[in-house]
């Protein structure tokens, strides 16, 4: 590897490569179409591996993103995050070379659309099934149908289906749990379907396009964090350490003398602050090692332990001495909290055989 | 303002500058040195409204920092980080023709840079006094003296002084905490300045140096967050609203019809994930109001409850209708749990009369 002068990205290129053949093989035993959400990794060359196995279709999070993936030949995109008025003028610069679906939730919104739209444009109902974020309430087949009525009845949109993304996977343990809360979904949606049975139904939670493998009726996963995984999806049981697509090199700057600590230059710019209990400890981020083959391990008893802006502190000096086998420690491979935040905090990857890789930087 | 297609930082320009003008008093009340860190606006329109004031040296948390700044003239900088090896070949290309200070914490370094600097640096001892981050413990005077002696023997390299970063003060609230914690500092500085009496003292952090009258023995300050404050910065008693220098619009994109939320476009890749206990909830920004005159007042009974990578969800949905006079809520403006985290996620802000303001961009 490149001499670390500041904290890198490390993109594990064969992990990623194998999340994406899973990803496709449980679409297939689904029979359900892929449509990656793009927001995670936001590179133009990781889509290019999306591609070679065939993928064609993506989500995104906003307008400025999917004009990003435009520039490489992406032309069948969703916005997964509710349409608002303001962006009608990027819509309309997409929509003019590109399929785009949008997400709506009111009527207004449609009638807007319709009469300010330059080219047609597709669109997603949002379906709250519990996890009380965006989305209007499944049971709510008045206002629904009263939706789906009005965008039928318009010109320049047409109604394309439902999607649910359920991030109460985010928050339990294990194959059951995911299954316990996935379940409301996908009852959900076989709610939705005996009333409009030619609609798309979509899911997007990474936990249950992992662990599941029935989740039928959806026609569509579009898992955004399968492709890096992280500290998380591990803690959930979505992914071992051995499928992780992004770890973060990071420099040691100061051993600790009166405690069993160490300083890295990696802090909140890098992790963001994203944090999660892990063993009894809250933790922004799990030191690990990676062996010549690219065997990730973790490093028991050791943790990021709290970041300032650029500092971290980690606890478990002398096990992580030991382990990587240096005196000084010269730098830690960190697994992430949450992968989406820390590659949004880089400008760009390197992978383990100092390959750079161009992403797409804040906008 | 602007048509807003997607969250926007808003940087108050009459409140930074006012913010400046204090710092400059509380540094000539003290007879200290200005040394502001630029970590928290990375921006070198912002940095003119400080060269303005008459300030000429600053401090940043990078060499890759440093090197921004110097493109618009800055030349006398401080890394306010522990030095590592590896930037020796960007600190050679800083030193070329910058004054730069380093941060070093042992001998081994300080003969690394010796031998291995093309140009003489500054360094600076960081001192804890009790936060337990970094830096080496002030009761340490035989490490101390060791490094000292060592690097007033070494050609390239000279000893300029101590340096203190109390993070302390930021988990207290009021003047008399604030007090209480800088005190350990102050003393730490009174006691190493009876064995090095020309050494420069400095102290960096915002809550002190908005606060506390009597800063001596420091004979430097340098702030950063004090350039733009933020809800932290109010909860502990450094600032009002109304010094508040950064502020992000934000689209409402749905109202909630089964609680009293709406949700926004601003998520955790706008806000970081920082997060505060204000009034008994915990908080990722509070919503205000923004007068025409450019006052900023807070909007009772709201606050962002929880932030997913770009959504935010806002309680007070009514009160916020109420406040901003609009039915359906368009936008919001809020105030960052923590600015410089929030700055550093956008990669440009505008002023509120739509002025573009050029900042650094994650590197």
């Amino acid at each position: 590897m490149q001499t670390l002068n500041r904290p890198q990205a490390v993109v594990i290129e064969q992990n990623c490569r194998n999340n994406i053949k899973k990803l496709k093989a449980k679409a297939r035993s689904n029979n359900a179409d892929c449509r990656p959400h793009f927001k995670t990794h936001q590179s133009h060359i990781v889509g290019n591996w999306f591609k070679e196995e065939g993928i064609s279709a993506i989500t995104v999070s906003s307008p400025q993103m999917a004009a990003y993936f435009t520039q490489y030949g992406w032309s069948d995109i969703s916005i997964a995050f509710p349409f608002y008025k303001t962006q009608i003028h990027d819509i309309n610069n997409l929509a003019r070379n590109s399929s785009i679906r949008l997400f709506v939730d009111e009527v207004n919104k449609c009638r807007y659309l319709s009469s300010n739209l330059e080219h047609p444009v597709g669109l997603m109902i949002e379906i709250d099934a519990g996890y009380n974020r965006s989305g209007l309430p499944f049971q709510d087949l008045v206002t629904i149908d009263k939706l789906i009525t009005e965008i039928k009845n318009l010109p320049n949109i047409s109604f394309k289906g439902f999607y649910i993304h359920d991030g109460g996977t985010y928050s339990v343990k294990g194959k059951s749990d995911v299954q316990r809360i996935i379940q409301r979904d996908l009852e959900a949606f076989k709610f939705l379907r005996k009333h409009y049975p030619d609609a798309a139904y979509g899911i997007g939670d990474t936990p249950s396009c992992s662990l599941i493998d029935d989740l039928s009726p959806a026609t569509e996963i579009s898992p955004g964090n399968l492709i890096f995984y992280d500290l998380m999806q591990i803690e959930i049981g979505s992914c071992s350490f051995n499928d992780i697509g992004l770890l973060v090199r990071v420099p040691v700057v100061q051993e600790k003398v009166y405690s069993d600590e160490c300083i890295i230059h990696g802090g909140a710019v890098h992790f963001s602050k994203e944090r999660l209990i892990v063993d009894g400890n809250e933790t922004f981020g799990q030191p690990v090692l990676v062996s010549d083959e690219g065997k990730i391990s973790k490093i028991g008893d050791t943790f990021i332990k709290s970041l300032s802006q650029e500092h971290g502190i980690v606890s478990g000096l002398q096990a992580l001495k030991k382990a990587y086998n240096t005196d000084p420690l010269k730098e830690l491979w960190i697994c992430p909290v949450h992968s989406c935040l820390t590659a949004n905090l880089f400008d760009s990857y390197i992978t383990l055989n100092n390959k750079s890789i161009e992403k797409r930087v804040l906008s």
